[in-house]
């Protein structure tokens, strides 16, 4: 049987050396969204840390492994702004260099928390995709460890670690939603429940407006896209990484699309009936229930909310007005 | 020395028999919101739990205490909308019958979810007060065990679980800021800190409109107020019980009244900088903070966000337009 490239033995190792605040996030049930979306949902809150997202757990991982050579001890990224976020905390706390690469067009929020914790901060003009290849270009040109998120192993076990509180937290739960972008959360949530609850089903969710990892994953082959168009910032990728993908194939047991509306939907009835702020990305999975309750009707659905980095103007405006009822 | 009410060895206990949903809630630097602030920002968050309030903590004390009879398997409380939430949730997970006494001006989310969550409403047509002398008359006539917030020395145990998480944490704070309303939380806490970190100073804060206990606090004998008018529906009390004043004495270095304008800034700063929603009465301590900058600058402060539930269109106002810079 072909094999992911995650170890479930690494993924246990990984709890010891990520900081406790980024683990045992909290797992409950949301009542109060169950009686508008007709399914039992818990929700597993990736939000309540230094960083307000899941990311913290990779970037642990990733700078607990460095060398300890003075010159081994600088990193860089391409970043949409979360994984800058939390490779800089990781980094200033084990005195790491960190340089990260985004997009200026990027989520002004996240790349100022970026600055604030340290780190350089280097912008491109184009997308995502451009400010991975810039990333690789200074790490070949400094000679420093480039972390790309997703095909760095450690990112995607970092992010399992919530897999393995998932398992841990004893509920009895039919279905596992998780934002998909790069594919370091779906490949490592996917990766344990395979192995420790096979029963539960992986549903990896992506705006129809960025799809390129969910039109790779049914067309068994990378597909690539011209353009990323979404207000989900953290999953906006066109280029899906080969490894990830074959990794995903053994994983997911499904990759759905939802529109730009439900996701606003989402975060707005997370907001009034859970009193979470999330961001975009975050609400994939209740956008998902949402686009096709009758496949959720009755079961109980997890939810991984993996971040909170919104501007707060447009925050405003996605939630404003209006209950959800 | 006087002693409170409260036992250190009973709170340990009281862990042993708390859902652990309800346990181990997040603490963790917001340092977006030190940056505004001017000082070191910690928050222990208790809003991401099935009740979205620490409350649980202590109505889970309550109901595993009841005796196995079947008559005595009932109880009443008086509330604004959280203890009986909470009341409502620790008694249908473990078969006790839990009827709740509620002003008819409390918040209709509050008073919705108690209902959903099966328990018995009577609303009184008057204040929080009234609520309780009702709340007490039931329980004389049904002959079933009236819960007291506060006054039941296991809401306040419960609630002082949080006081060891702090401890445990390993965080080096200063300060602990704390809602006060009852007393709960506060004699809790309090007398956690006292015992285990006596260096760290706790402060209560309440509304300028609803005074009552820090009025009582500082002249060190019960004193009443004739209304109370805060949007901080949680902490709205009126009569203050003696034997509550009594260890309060003991445990809070200081006591607080904050404008309700202070308030709703903390509330927006709370989800500007943090994403986190929270009632009112969960920003009392960045009001504090905001009406005495110079008494905390440069110090490290925890303030725990007790509560989340909120009324979404009144949120919404509150929070509405503008930013916090």
């Amino acid at each position: 049987m072909r094999q992911t490239r995650l170890d479930l033995g690494r993924i246990r190792a990984a709890r010891q050396v990520i900081d406790p605040v980024f683990l045992g996030s909290p797992l409950y049930r949301c009542e109060a969204l169950e009686a508008v979306l007709g399914c039992a949902v818990s929700v597993k809150l990736e939000t309540a840390n230094p960083v307000r997202s899941f990311k913290g757990r990779g970037t642990e991982v990733v700078v607990a492994g460095l060398p300890g050579g003075v010159g081994a001890r600088a990193v860089v990224c391409a970043s949409a702004g979360n994984l800058g976020q939390a490779l800089a905390w990781s980094g200033r706390g084990r005195g790491v260099d960190v340089t990260v690469v985004a997009s200026r067009f990027a989520t002004p929020v996240k790349l100022e928390r970026i600055r604030a914790l340290g780190a350089g901060l280097e912008l491109v003009d184009g997308d995502h995709e451009l400010a991975r290849a810039r990333a690789a270009e200074i790490a070949r040109y400094d000679g420093i460890r480039l972390v790309e998120d997703s095909l760095d192993v450690e990112t995607c076990e970092g992010a399992a670690t919530i897999g393995l509180e998932l398992v841990d937290g004893g509920a009895e739960f039919d279905v596992v939603l998780v934002a998909l972008g790069g594919g370091a959360l779906a490949t490592g949530v996917g990766q344990v429940l395979k192995a420790l609850a096979p029963g539960v089903e992986v549903i990896c969710v992506q705006p129809l407006g960025a799809p390129a990892l969910t039109l790779s994953w049914r067309a068994r082959r990378v597909v690539t896209t011209e353009s990323a168009d979404t207000i989900a910032d953290g999953v906006a990728g066109r280029f899906p990484i080969p490894a990830v993908l074959d990794d995903l194939l053994l994983v997911a047991d499904d990759a759905v699309l939802v529109e730009e509306a439900s996701i606003v939907t989402g975060m707005r009835m997370l907001l009034d009936h859970a009193g979470l702020v999330v961001e975009p990305s975050a609400a994939l999975g209740i956008a998902a229930v949402l686009e096709d309750r009758e496949r959720f009707a009755g079961r109980h659905v997890v939810t991984v909310v993996c971040g909170s980095n919104v501007d707060p103007g447009l925050y405003r405006r996605w939630v404003g007005r209006g209950g959800t009822r």
